[in-house]
């Protein structure tokens, strides 16, 4: 099944970009080639996102980091979500999504695409649900055919990966039913496509169109992303059948879309107690072939809403140790209200937090020198070298300002330690 | 070595305190007395304390979080520390330190130790060191009969613990010595020490005059806090030979105390890579006959300075799951400046996270009951009930200020995922 052979617009992208996409990665060009062509790694980029910067997703390649965004029908501030776009790539996001549901969300969109060179996501049923809600009528009231003429939209307007909740079947929804989980479904687009399936008394529109969808996928490069609607919401409902059952669903569908010669990675948990992360994490990379896993946190405790940055930090450091690929920040906002803008600096930071400790642990030679400079920084007491090798230099001066004129820090003062040693 | 028949002074208050004990820390009385005849867990009171709080650390009781307070030369406010102090209690410490090194440190330790319920615990080498160096000499001209003196006096004030850095030996600090670590020695009463030792040309004092030490300490049921005065401040110097001579030291003082009757925990690192936190934590307790372990941190990367609570609240919560029993916390200052009140809850909060997700993972019913809660609490909507269940509930009703009349986040709005299953 090799991927490039099928996919030309794939194949032409990654021709122009291979050199500065191995330097980047520290890969062999080679190696690139084999891990797009086995699935283990993605290339985010469709030709018609202006200027859009080629991304790789994938260990050994970087870890790499996404910032939700998006207008609410309480905060409504286009203008806003596009400062939050640029704080998010200030801060070093990799990647954006956009999960507006208020608005004019074509206008949101395509302003997004045009003020990001960073990859930007979508959930596609979020617009065709919208529409139904805002004229008064069911979110579920959408024809499969309308969200199907959304997902070709989204394609040729510029969108590089959209998150499409294809396995959550009949049976996977059921599942997680009445009496079944302490939270339901948590996932927006699962909970959206499991009350379509109980009032259309139909499948997956998803699913049942995916032949369709892939066709949309491969002439634009837009990447899959499967989505987790049935995700545990809570860490009692982590590692339940309807997670491993949709699982098992991402794993075919996998499959086909590697047949169809598209580019898939996998979104997984949500709310996993730590004792669980290594071996869900290991389960759903093989369960789903190895394609990238695109993780939200894992929040490793439920009961820290407004620091859940901290929570997805502790689970996506563990996580992307044992094996995630792509991490989706998590705000101080989450569950509570939408981000603002410090919420969404320190959303990304602290996801960056959680890839350095996984890739300085699996020695990853970037990683590793990053740790290594700031510590030669703090024995030569040289605070901008620290504020250099620092993932937020910024917090760095900003903190020291008052101690500029002061060698040591502010915590030790003449019992320094590192002066200490000077007898 | 049962550690109750040779010390009247802990026997007599956990007579007092065990119905209380035993609830609070879900444990039957009689496993109390075990265990703290183990020495695997520890009683913090200072009969001299007036209205101490008794305190246990040691797992499966609680994991307990310490904050470390006091003045610097550079910033030296005796009435912000209080403010601190209350602040932390606030926030849910356990216990509290004060580092103050500057200003009147007896007054400053008093005020303390008056102020607060929780137990005070200090190093009292950061007093002689500071005297001798206000006075325009060198931090490391006191003298072994200085140190004692400050210890016991320290002791009849009412110091429920004390750090001493006994394990810092000339054949361990050369273990660390130049050349030999990017980050050398970290820890200040462990440079103090090594400076001392070079300078006299003698062996460690609190290892020399151990056995007094003891003594005091028994007799007021000070519990001695073996300080990890090698700890690795980088993790590039994580487990080296330094570290491991002062665990080894470390270990057989742990022997000699409990053979005096005198209660102790052990001091852990440091900077750790997350690879390296459960070989870390598990060799540390075996060799340390499994005598409580209080961490700092451990930070998994060194390149967070401006959020190390959160670098801090990742190997924490790792390092609790594998067995640490105390987490000293960090705050967003540690390495940059003293921290003010905000970073002092901040510290203890991002603590609290990184023991909630480890006590979760471990089955302690406190913990998987306050998960149950808050998910519960999600599933139907209850914003207060929430907020009861939450680690800060201040910060989820600040948050939601502006939401108060609407039943949905305002992340999801009417596409809330509990509310889509209602048809």
């Amino acid at each position: 099944m090799p991927l490039l052979a099928k996919n030309d617009v794939l194949a032409k992208i990654l021709a122009a970009s291979r050199d500065d996409l191995a330097a980047y990665e520290h890969l062999a060009t080679e190696e690139l080639e084999i891990l797009i062509d086995a699935g283990r790694m993605v290339l985010l980029a469709n030709p018609a996102h202006p200027d859009v910067l080629p991304t790789l997703i994938g260990q050994p390649g970087r870890i790499k980091i996404n910032a939700n965004i998006g207008t609410s029908p309480f905060i409504c501030e286009p203008g806003l979500e596009i400062e939050k776009l640029k704080a998010a790539e200030a801060a070093g996001a990799d990647t954006i999504m956009d999960l507006s549901t208020a608005g004019d969300l074509d206008a949101i969109r395509r302003a997004m695409l045009a003020a990001s060179r960073l990859p930007l996501g979508t959930v596609p049923i979020y617009a065709v649900a919208q529409k139904h809600a805002n004229a008064g009528g069911d979110p579920a009231d959408f024809s499969a055919a309308e969200l199907l003429e959304e997902i070709a939209k989204q394609a040729e307007q510029g969108v590089d990966f959209m998150t499409l909740h294809a396995g959550v079947t009949v049976r996977a929804a059921a599942l997680a039913g009445e009496g079944r989980r302490v939270l339901g479904i948590v996932s927006r687009g699962g909970s959206i496509l499991s009350r379509w399936m109980r009032k259309h008394d139909r499948e997956n529109p998803l699913l049942e169109n995916y032949a369709r969808i892939l066709d949309i996928c491969r002439r634009h490069n837009v990447v899959i992303s499967l989505g987790d609607g049935l995700r545990p919401g809570a860490g009692a409902d982590a590692g339940d059948a309807a997670q491993w059952e949709e699982v098992v669903n991402l794993g075919e569908l996998t499959l086909t879309a590697w047949e169809a010669g598209v580019q898939v990675m996998i979104e997984g948990p949500g709310h996993v107690p730590l004792h669980l992360i290594a071996s869900q994490i290991q389960a759903a990379k093989r369960l789903t072939h190895f394609a990238p896993l695109y993780v939200l946190g894992p929040l490793a405790t439920d009961a820290a809403p407004g620091r859940d940055h901290i929570s997805g930090a502790i689970g996506g450091a563990l996580g992307a140790y044992h094996g995630a690929d792509f991490l989706c920040y998590l705000t101080p906002a989450e569950h509570l209200t939408l981000p603002d803008l410090s919420d969404t600096h320190e959303g990304v930071i602290a996801s960056r937090i959680a890839a350095q400790c996984a890739e300085a642990a699996l020695g990853r030679p970037w990683a590793v020198a990053r740790e290594r400079n700031i510590s030669e920084a703090r024995a030569a007491l040289d605070w901008e070298a620290m504020a250099v090798a620092a993932l937020d230099p910024q917090i760095v001066r900003r903190r020291r300002q008052s101690h500029s004129h002061e060698k040591e820090c502010a915590m030790c003062g003449k019992l320094c330690a590192i002066k200490m040693k000077e007898l």
